[in-house]
């Protein structure tokens, strides 16, 4: 669909939420949340899940490498780090809070005076592009971005359309004004990562081009369109230490200077202007993921005049309405931030990847037209199957069900017959464990917001567990388990598997494919392979079916688990959470490890191993930071005590959540912390994404509407709600008590009302 | 149009032919004529221009560069030296007779035993894939070669369709036969040429891919789709030296053993067989310039099937039916071996650039759709407008308005707005001086050959004779010259500028387009400012007006000429030969001079600068290597004693023709050698192409037939022609005697006699 006609819709639509809210949501947005330390968000400019993140980045690095990367590049997942002194300019392309990177797509730099075409260093911004900016001149809000940059005095400015990222530059008179356009520039950048650079000069105010990267992302190109609000008196080029070795054609014309087609491994190039004081030269630069001529037309169709004001309102106008599909009402202004903010980020990822003419690059690096769908890219399933996609089911659906779409175009388009791990731009970089688009492919069908063929998109998921050469796959069929002399993340994956799994055995079900049921079915149990009951934990098992016998429970690294040590992980049968609990030795036993792991300490040594996240991503030995821990405050609801959940549920939410640059304790990772808070914020909680079943927690507002797609309304009260009244007394949907801390998707889809009584004395009898 | 179409008329229409000339011409053609030493042809299959040139590579050397090209890479600008040892592989791209290279694109080379993925070296070829080979076991016809592969006694047979390679390779019984795809192989190689690789394996016996080369082609991206015949058991990649910074997904996937999904610098495939004793298997690779999608539909289109004889005779038959354009009668053999093997070197290039559907990558880099045209590549223009072009307009008139076309999509997609000066694959590599698409255009519809937008093809010439910051164009318009001091070829620009000029001049004035007629008829002049009389040569003139101090009129080195000394470049005033000798002193000065150039000694200090030519390839001073000189021996004409030309002509073409692999004296520069062998042997050549006036010379042939494609037939008689008559006593056309040696396109175009009367005495009375 034309984004245009979204934002349209949304204009029609918007004032009616204005009327019943009577406030601008969008005022509780803290784009800067996150931005320093390990959150990995990014200040600027974006439109919901936009093609286009226009945003400042303050360190990309370049710098030669053998085969190692720089540990310092991942800071700069998002390309800007709060505490940093410098921007080195404007890029169109960032994730949102990931653990690794890519992208930074086209960065461009206004200065003055004379041309430098390499950015310096953070040290020493003079022998450089970049420059100085300070805080106090800095403001973030959704679609909108200003800093002033401090070299020069240029006012920088940034909004966006879908497609099209949208630069107003305010200079101080000169005349040696320049844009400059660094297309070697780039997120986790390193010698050799730009493979190919072209632009062609088409006028005195446009060009086109595309880059080129080896990154994450195998083999991505970034198309582009580039147009200036007045014409560049002058322009050059340099292409880096990428020498062409072939340079006859170089005699043919003077190539550095305004010489209108080029192509070389690094390009970068200066725009050169007069300015007057205080003169605003803007600039719009189209993606595309297909060709420069579609970049032009997505320019044509998304941004087609000078009016930026008009832009950032078009997108704050949609940023009003995606905010609107959850109106909460909390404790303090502090909330409503972190509400709205966690809003936000869970609105940025997966992002839009095709042009306004519906044609996209697939994952078969060839150009294909999304016939009924918005095709999506950026799917980083590991962490979003947990609490993000279950959100899009139910804020998002219609856009939940494009998602899956595009996963599934992905499957069709793949040489190797796999649903998407993590893939971004047309490519699967295969990251972390599990195949868990499965997961959101079946929850989406089961939920029913999903509509495509069902019984493909189950052959789909079934394909994707049956890849035996991938991760182990194979001697996890036949033996129950990945062996650990096979695989470095030998329990991790056997675990994510079987609940992967469990869900395609739903599906089946559904569908009446008994024997894939039943397949499934029994591998949805593997899980029970690495459970040893010796010490109680999940543990490394070799294909003789020997346990590990080195083995370090607290350990996060080289013990056969991603981002968590046995201790966490022990706990990830989320479908199947009664049967851990018996194999573990009952209520009793859960709760005891439960409560040891939140009180426990875990000593530096272990945590230092624990990846992407701070000291404060931790209380106890529960890592929140980090994904596999998301469920494990909701299992004490299956133990004697479930109000500790409550209790552990609202220490979690006041404690990893903050307003602030810091306020985020971990990787936001594309919105997947940011659906937890929302969850648990609202009182309830996927534990298992495609089970029918969300798990009651503590709310942490005072009351909030949901309002469906379907014109319905989930209305939830939180009453007695304070700081202190942490534990629910009871929970009514409609009039009706809830049985077992237990709501389902098919109770609440067409709206109603959710009663907590909120009380400051937990409910201590056994349940 | 697609070529099936093309090849089905054929087989309707060659039996006419044969049944009137009872032969079979592509007995006659010898593609391994040129092979060795500068003429730099290739021996391989093809189809008359078209998109595969199938053809052995002897090395491709690949190699380390600081910013400098190894001068032996030179000799294999056809990828094949005749005289070289081994064969390193099979590729499908090759140009024929240049002097500078590019291609070699997806090299096959069939093994046995241990997988070897590096090619090894002439004088080792046990340390790679190359194997040696006997030119006792080689054979070439048209659309047809095969050689025996010493090493593991595999016989390698190829042929084609217009965009698909056909391989036929008989192997001895093995557990360990190979198919070596080495993606990095190319001509004119050298470290960092590969820009990207990519392969993906679709099923056990396809896979696509494309390979993406920087060389002489800046960018360049060739799309190819691969078939066996026979299912391959295993398959294997590796990847050089390429390394890819962000390894981690190849923790998740064994990807170097039956991985389907790659993407590196520098692929390298094996496929791996069991073959039983003397097993063929066949392979088909189909290229595009667009996309492996459209890779595989030519493939589907033009190669459904495995019927390797089969294509052999389709291509042959397309032969059969291009060679019957002429049909001549020579002296011996050796002649008809000559001129028809001119002839298929004549029908090489320019190849067709365009899918079965019509699309084609364009000089914007983006997807085009060819519309009522056949879209053609590699214009090597400053050696074809001379001869080829010409030929082109009469015996293939319907492809050389094609190829204009093309030219003018070229000039449109052109963001310097220049048409074509040597391009291929969607890229202009500017190479050698003037801009000579002009007179191909101008000449095109002067002859009413290209029906296409006069007044849009004016706008183009012009346009791109006005680009003034191209190779001195603005002094040159500005001063009546290019200075010496702003190019290293102000010289040979000048003249060739002026002569283009003249062309388009023409062209305005038969569009009634007054001012660009006398505009461009002041610049044709251009040539006298660089005439400088006290010396009686052309001689390089500074920007303030003064010639060179220090000139050498024997050096083509470094003296303001490309591939020319002054001796021969003086000469190149084709549009006013007249007011060139008149300058000269008169017809008695022009004469002395070309006595002196075809008698004179050039030392050897001389000869090691003149470029692309051997020994052989020089008579006196004059150059026939090189294309300056091509049309002076006609000169003589305007002489009093034009029997010098006929005397001088019967020489050349004996002297620089040879059967025999070194039967090129220079290189046969994309079939413009060949033409200007081709219309001397029929005895007139086009001295300025765009003039509609052949000049007389002296027939090699004893009869010939050119078969217009209007169904008329210009005949050809040369009475009592024989090897000591070379002169011509007297040369009529429908009976009526020609007036100065000069023939028009006016009064032959729908056919009549042409009769020369020979005689061994030559007529010298003043003429």
């Amino acid at each position: 669909m034309n984004i245009k006609k979204l934002v349209y819709l949304g204009l029609f639509c918007v004032p009616y939420f204005l009327k019943a809210q009577e406030a601008k949501l969008i005022q509780y947005v803290k784009p800067l949340i996150g931005t320093a330390r390990m959150g990995h968000t990014f200040p600027g400019a974006t439109v919901p899940f936009g093609a286009v993140q226009l945003s400042p980045d303050t360190d990309t690095l370049s710098y030669a490498v053998n085969g190692q990367y720089n540990g310092d590049v991942y800071k700069y997942c998002a390309g800007y780090q709060y505490d940093d002194p410098t921007i080195v300019g404007f890029s169109h392309t960032h994730f949102s809070g990931t653990g690794h990177s890519d992208l930074g797509d086209i960065q461009i730099m206004p200065t003055q005076g004379k041309v430098q075409l390499n950015p310096g260093t953070a040290d020493r911004p003079q022998d450089g592009y970049r420059s100085p900016y300070s805080h106090a001149n800095e403001h973030a809000e959704p679609n909108y971005y200003r800093v002033l940059l401090d070299k020069h005095q240029i006012k920088a400015e940034l909004t966006t359309t879908t497609r099209v990222g949208i630069h107003r530059y305010t200079f101080p008179a000169s005349d040696a004004s320049h844009l400059i356009v660094d297309l070697t520039a780039g997120i986790y950048n390193y010698d050799g990562k730009n493979v190919w650079t072209v632009v062609k000069v088409l006028n005195d105010s446009t060009l086109v081009g595309y880059r080129q990267t080896n990154g994450w992302s195998r083999t991505r190109t970034v198309y582009f369109a580039l147009r200036t609000s007045k014409p560049f008196k002058n322009y050059g080029a340099r292409y880096g230490d990428g020498k062409p070795v072939y340079n006859g054609f170089w005699r043919k014309f003077d190539q550095q200077n305004n010489f209108p087609d080029l192509a070389a491994h690094n390009i970068k190039l200066h725009l050169d202007f007069d300015t007057k004081a205080q003169e605003a030269i803007l600039m719009k630069v189209a993606l595309s993921p297909v060709s420069m001529k579609n970049a032009l037309s997505n320019m044509q169709e998304e941004a087609p005049d000078w009016n930026f004001d008009g832009y950032v309102k078009e997108g704050q106008v949609a940023w009003e309405k995606e905010l609107h599909k959850i109106e909460a009402d909390m404790l303090n202004k502090e909330d409503l931030v972190n509400f709205y903010t966690a809003m936000y980020h869970a609105s940025l990822m997966p992002t839009v990847y095709m042009d306004v003419n519906g044609e996209y690059k697939g994952l078969d690096q060839e150009v294909h037209k999304a016939e009924g769908f918005t095709n999506y890219t950026s799917f980083s399933l590991w962490d979003t199957f947990r609490a993000f996609h279950p959100l899009m089911n139910l804020i998002n659906p219609t856009r939940n069900a494009d998602i899956v779409a595009s996963m599934m175009a992905h499957y069709d388009q793949s040489v190797l017959k796999m649903l998407p791990i993590w893939s971004h731009y047309a490519n699967d970089n295969w990251c972390m464990s599990g195949y868990h688009a499965v997961s959101v492919v079946v929850d989406a069908i089961l939920k029913g917001t999903y509509q495509g063929n069902a019984e493909e998109a189950l052959q789909a998921c079934v394909q994707t567990a049956n890849t035996r050469n991938y991760e182990g796959i194979g001697p996890y069929i036949d033996k129950g388990y990945v062996p650990d002399d096979l695989s470095g993340t030998s329990v991790s994956n056997t675990l994510e598997y079987a609940y992967d799994d469990w869900c395609i055995a739903q599906l089946a079900k559904k569908l009446g494919k008994e024997d894939i049921y039943a397949t499934f079915s029994k591998r949805a149990e593997h899980w029970k392979s690495l459970y040893d009951p010796s010490i109680g934990f999940m543990r490394p098992k070799d294909s003789k079916g020997t346990f590990r016998a080195k083995f370090d429970v607290l350990d996060t690294h080289g013990q056969g688990f991603i981002e968590g040590n046995s201790w966490n992980y022990s706990l990830y049968v989320p479908h199947q959470p009664k049967e851990l609990m018996e194999l573990m030795g009952g209520a009793q036993k859960l709760e005891s490890y439960l409560d040891s792991l939140f009180s426990m300490e875990l000593p530096d040594k272990y945590f230092e191993h624990t990846e992407d996240i701070t000291r404060d991503g931790i209380i106890g030995n529960y890592v929140h930071g980090n994904e596999p821990s998301h469920h494990v405050a909701y299992l004490y609801n299956i133990t004697q005590n479930p109000w500790k959940a409550q209790q552990r549920l609202r220490q979690i939410i006041r404690n990893q959540y903050h307003n602030g640059h810091a306020g985020l304790g971990g990787n936001d990772d594309c919105g997947q912390m940011s659906a937890w808070y929302l969850f648990t914020a609202l009182g309830f909680y996927p534990v298992a994404p495609a089970a029918d079943a969300y798990w009651v927690g503590s709310p942490l507002v005072k009351s909030a509407k949901i309002n469906f797609e379907n014109g319905k309304q989930l209305s939830i009260m939180a009453r007695n709600q304070s700081e202190k009244n942490v534990y629910v007394k009871s929970v009514r949907f409609n009039g009706k008590p809830l049985e077992n801390w237990s709501l389902s998707y098919e109770l609440i889809k067409n709206g109603g009302e959710l009663v907590f009584e909120m009380t400051g004395k937990p409910d201590k009898r056994k349940h």
